[in-house]
């Protein structure tokens, strides 16, 4: 079949473009000697992290115990989760969990690794433990080396805990020196700092400008998005995934709907203007959208597209645009060639 | 199961709630004598609009041609489709879909009307059209009365169609002339306007203000959100879905971070500052979202949450979180008594 007898909307994956973003991370990573541990966040896919893994990378990155599960469920070994797992039922599941898998995961307070010990005790085995720093992001993470040399004498001190290192997103200017300062600061009680992960696709290029990362985690290096190409770190010919959409009115001579709205495109902005790019109308904008409807205004393309007619856009966010599909398309060449099933699609807990 | 034993990020209902804002506008519609088509984007569970009929709907309404095929599954016959139902793919499932329930769907163009009439010569039976006008929204339908009259006449002339009347989103004050003149310019032809579809939940207890009006399409209704709040058509006491979130860091003395980001609350702002209310934190504002974490200032908040606390969380839009979960729980005073499952989840096309 070819794509344009595609029913829309629908999310499309090249896949001459998506293998050969997979491979020039991998080489670019190797090349430096910082392991990738790709997050699966972006994918949601069993398959996709399979590839990954094939490609080289060290093993995967997930946001929620339930990504975790289903990965592990098919039989992917090593997964750090950098979250802070919280409450009785979570626990209860981290330690079934690192019954079938090298499980590592983060903590930014004593509550929480208070919980991690109690999981790990309750599972027979150490849990390692990264302390999550924020080098700038304002999000979650330790405020400073001597917090964070906190946690890591407590890590350190559990039987059932071992200290992993520490991590943060994404990857900043503040990474290097917060690193130095908190090994200077563990050096009298003879706590090394194992590994250093960091994080994100826009700065990807960039980590081994960080001579402290060990470690890097991206997401939307295989697929891209109108933030990563706005971010310099991937051109139009790089993004591998595109949703592929129909115009389904056009009311007026310059507006055009299209069968795509926020529960395909997401409403994420990213600080954009719009919500998406059009490849077709590169002129066009985006300007709204309903849940099943996309706003577009074509006053500034010169030629305007008639009812029927498929676009295909660059969403602003790959990842929660996945998150709403239960399928992403393969093609090659135009033609569909298979799907991957987004198997942990809405694993939010 | 006390709710809060639940697991989070979790969508809970409570059914007392519920159950009085099911009845109340059903109550006010049939008091002014407006058929009560309940648009299930909203909840996307058959057994809710098993419920919405039951309580006096006249029939449902669905986005999407997989929402509406999903609720013919479940034995559900009267099903409005106010979209464009546009391409060869989609008018085939169409024709389908109308062997096994009561179809009727909009139109705003000539080239929708065309594919319409080869799908219900299709299905072997007549397909009632509405015609869809912008009464002041700017998405799709068409601009003018006389455009309208266009497309009824259009619709009347085939003997595969059947003309159904008028349809907008939202009721505004357009609505009344805007039906009123096309009625005059369709008289001479001796085509009635039989029913006239308005839509929104902000506007519903304005519905009986239309004149002429005979049908109303509500979703949020039955559940609420931060947006119905602020627009005055429901109370905090009328909202009878939240999101229950766990507070997983306090990484600074007014920040505070929660497990639900924007896979859980979707990233809908509908124009609101921040990205819902937090029930226990009235003062507290969720000023980011990532996909996995709420990012939340305390500063207002004379008293602040400790790191394992559960929140509960008004979504400033409601719809697209339903769409992010399969299941809801219901409650009954604090005990969770049953779950929905969203089966119509998902279903863009």
């Amino acid at each position: 079949m070819h794509t344009q007898d595609l029913e829309t909307p629908a999310v499309v994956v090249d896949l001459d473009v998506f293998e050969r973003d997979l491979h020039k991370l991998q080489t670019y990573l190797d090349k430096h000697k910082i392991a990738n541990r790709p997050h699966i966040k972006t994918h949601k896919s069993t398959a996709i992290a399979h590839l990954q893994l094939e490609a080289g990378a060290a093993g995967i990155t997930c946001q929620k115990l339930g990504e975790a599960e289903v990965m592990a469920d098919a039989g992917i070994t090593s997964i750090f989760i950098p979250y802070n797992l919280v409450g009785e039922a979570k626990l209860q599941r981290l330690a079934a969990l690192m019954g079938r898998a090298d499980i590592s995961v983060s903590a930014d307070s004593l509550e929480t690794i208070t919980g991690l010990i109690s999981a790990a005790r309750r599972a027979g085995k150490a849990l390692t433990v990264l302390v999550e720093f924020d080098s700038g992001m304002g999000r979650c993470g330790v405020q400073t080396p001597h917090e964070a040399a906190v946690l890591a004498r407590a890590i350190a001190a559990s039987d059932h805990l071992c200290f992993g290192g520490l991590m943060t997103y994404p990857n900043r200017d503040a990474l290097n020196g917060f690193v130095r300062t908190t090994r200077e600061l563990l050096a009298p009680d003879k706590i090394d700092i194992p590994s250093v992960s960091g994080g994100g696709t826009s700065c990807m290029w960039q980590a081994h400008s960080h001579p402290e990362l060990t470690e890097h985690r991206a997401g939307m290096y295989i697929f891209g998005d109108y933030g990563t190409l706005q971010s310099g770190a991937m051109t139009l010919d790089e993004i591998s995934l595109r949703v592929h959409a129909t115009v389904v009115s056009r009311p007026t001579e310059t507006r055009g709907i299209v069968d795509a709205g926020s529960k395909t495109l997401s409403s994420d902005k990213l600080g954009r203007d719009g919500h998406g790019f059009v490849v077709e109308y590169p002129e066009a904008r985006i300007f709204g959208l309903s849940e099943e409807h996309g706003h577009i205004d074509f006053s500034a393309c010169a030629a305007k597209p008639r009812i029927g007619e498929r676009v295909t856009i660059v969403p602003n966010h790959v990842c929660p645009v996945v998150n709403l599909f239960d399928t992403l398309i393969q093609t090659r060449n135009g033609q569909v060639v298979g799907s991957w099933r987004v198997d942990a699609r809405g694993k939010v807990r």
